[in-house]
């Protein structure tokens, strides 16, 4: 008789055995969606020099403290800077520099009047530009550091590399990116009854599906997923192909036999190699056969068969784990609250994860149920982009009432409640 | 003098112009993030035969009428059949057949009872089942087409791949799917001012960021980026670049060159291409001098060259026209609303989209502007997960006002108000 762990305790007996991976290095330009494995610091302080944040005139705001409309002030426009160029001059107070979005600020300058509050015009073979306003001294101008400051932490090691991160890794330089090294997850499919997804139907079989669905939700945790294939129901082949999976993998997902049925082989795999379970059964619904056991440092997660107990398995035990491998801290499903729009009145001893469907509406979080909750039901999984948590106990739960919900999609959260 | 157009006719001239892309297979294993390109109809019903959801016993429910404790009913068990296996024979009413998850209900059996309320005996030589408890008829099968009929659309043409798609996928057999192929985007950086990454700082010049963030935001729209590099501040160059981009890409983005400096040379290579100009001017902050064209139904987008301006030039109308090649319905930014945790009390002409972390608190969503908000500023870029939307006009905003945020990261919306 399998005794029931709460999912908590579960979620902390496959955690504590968690290992940082390896780092490797990548190309700037292969580095979105990669983790982080070093922190990135300000090379520079950014701008790296004073310039200019829009095109105009760079002049010393003195001369201008007498110009308004009625009196405007003409300065001689000395030279035109571009982006990239630099002007090797220094400015004298009557004089200006025409300058564009980005080129450093002349030596004498102290101020930026935009081009639109201007007027260019010419005397003599001189350029002379009209100003008709006082310019502040320090206006239109982007000093060194303000943005970032050298030595700034800016990136913290361990976060997911997104198109910004992408942007402030060029800016520094980072033409390789040190970034974790994907955990090897294999994926084992037990089951006489599954077929090869171009095989044809045959009576009392179904295709396989798991193996596919979970090569996604592994790559979407950030692991690289290696497929096993399926293993015919026999102790011995379970066993060949789980013991070679452990030599290639960082971390090994078997689904189907892990129930009390008279061919589920995972207990006496697990017992064969010396694996160490850490539980055998989870008080939640779906997938309360789910199992996990480790092996010379290597996690093997025995998932359920059935498509929706598998997909939940694998996102409440193995993501954070392979989370935790690559160095995130925001390893768990984001957790939120929500307003729950259906009635769950029959209370349940487990704590159930509804396949549900969240939006907003107005700044709140609505949840939704998706489907039909059976744990083989597939259908479900098309529309679902959350797990509702309905805790196991004695009540049922109500419309209106405010609900825990688990988001797939979002990046995660350091904590698991 | 360019004249500002609102934000949504800029959307609107855009959107006019796009065109659904086409279609290629890829294997299941890559299948997931790509859209798909067909409607996914069930090939079958789902169960395809009806089936035992428990580990148990397959019966006739009439024979177990009158069990009760004080009465259990003894049934001979005449086979066991695993899941993947089938039961040739035809169940009579006092027989059971020992049934595992997932297998065939036999013929003559309306029920079945979980192994966990049983107890096989033996008397003999003849197993029994001992049973204390009436079953009802249709207990514990899964039905023919109770979790999908046969016909029924699935999963619409235009939505992304998930792990909850891929598992429909192969449970229908699609060992090769049909997927839109990835619009080909062009990235050509403009300005003197560029550095590559790997190259050692110069007074005056600093490394170019965009078109390495323009890569990740590309391929997190479904497109395929192809970096064109960086030209010179030269009109010749600039169009030479443009032209092949052209030839090669199904949209091309620059940055930099549409303000209005002096050696901003997009406006005059529109014009040299005979390229339709839809605007040069939009009434918002960062990115005011977004420009963009159509040339020979290819779209041309002209965003800043500041980092930020970019950013969010991209997300607004490149994103949308990107995702529309791909047949995808939910092609904007997701718009929801969240309470403003900061004041903004200073009123703007021109609607502001301010780099913002939205986070949920107790079903609620909330909304922080992240760093510095001036359009050059990178390291805004890093926290923010969506965009705060302040609409021009004479009023400022305070803290605890309902605003509108767009989110990056979600799958996106069918309208973009």
């Amino acid at each position: 008789m399998r005794k029931p762990i709460p999912v908590d305790e579960a979620i902390e007996r496959v955690m504590k055995w968690c290992q940082e991976g390896e780092k490797e290095y990548v190309s700037l330009e292969q580095c979105d969606g990669r983790i982080l494995a070093e922190h990135i610091d300000a090379t520079m302080p950014i701008p790296w020099f004073d310039r200019s944040p829009y095109d105009g005139y760079a002049l010393s705001a003195e001369a201008t403290a007498e110009a308004s409309s009625d009196h405007p002030v003409l300065l001689e426009v000395v030279a035109t800077v571009g982006a990239g160029t630099v002007w090797d001059g220094s400015l004298m107070p009557k004089q200006a520099v025409k300058i564009m979005t980005g080129a450093a600020i002349p030596d004498g300058a102290n101020a930026v009047i935009m081009v639109e509050l201007t007027k260019e015009i010419e005397k003599d073979g001189t350029r002379f530009v009209e100003i008709k306003r006082k310019v502040h001294e320090g206006e239109n101008i982007s000093r060194i550091g303000e943005d970032m400051k050298q030595g700034d932490v800016v990136v913290e090691k361990g976060t997911m590399i997104h198109p910004g991160i992408v942007a402030v890794l060029a800016t520094f330089g980072y033409d390789r990116v040190p970034v974790m090294k994907k955990p090897k997850v294999a994926i084992i499919s037990t089951g006489s009854e599954l077929l090869h997804v171009y095989e044809p139907l045959e009576k009392g079989k179904i295709r396989n599906s798991n193996a596919y669905m979970l090569q996604a939700q592994i790559r979407r945790a950030g692991g690289e997923p290696i497929l096993f294939g399926k293993v015919a129901d026999t102790f011995e082949h379970t066993l060949y192909v789980v013991q070679k999976a452990l030599r290639e993998a960082d971390v090994v997902i078997t689904t189907g036999g892990v129930s009390v049925g008279d061919f589920d082989y995972m207990p006496r795999v697990y017992e064969h190699l010396g694996a160490q379970l850490l539980f055998n059964k989870v008080a939640m619904r779906p997938g309360s056969v789910t199992s996990a056991a480790i092996f010379e440092k290597k996690m093997l997660f025995g998932l359920s068969g059935n498509p929706s107990a598998c997909y939940v398995g694998f996102e409440l035990f193995a993501r954070p784990f392979i989370k935790a491998m690559l160095g995130q801290s925001k390893r768990y499903l984001k957790r939120a609250q929500a307003v729950l729009q259906k009635d769950f009145l029959k209370p349940n001893p487990f704590t159930r994860f509804v396949r549900a469907n969240v939006s907003y509406d107005d700044g709140m979080l609505h949840v939704e149920p998706v489907g039909k909750d059976k744990s083989n039901i597939v259908s479900s999984l098309v529309q679902a982009n959350a797990l509702l948590v309905l805790p196991g106990g004695t009540r049922g739960f109500q419309a209106g009432d405010r609900v825990d919900v688990l988001l797939f999609e979002d990046e995660g959260d350091d904590i698991w409640r």
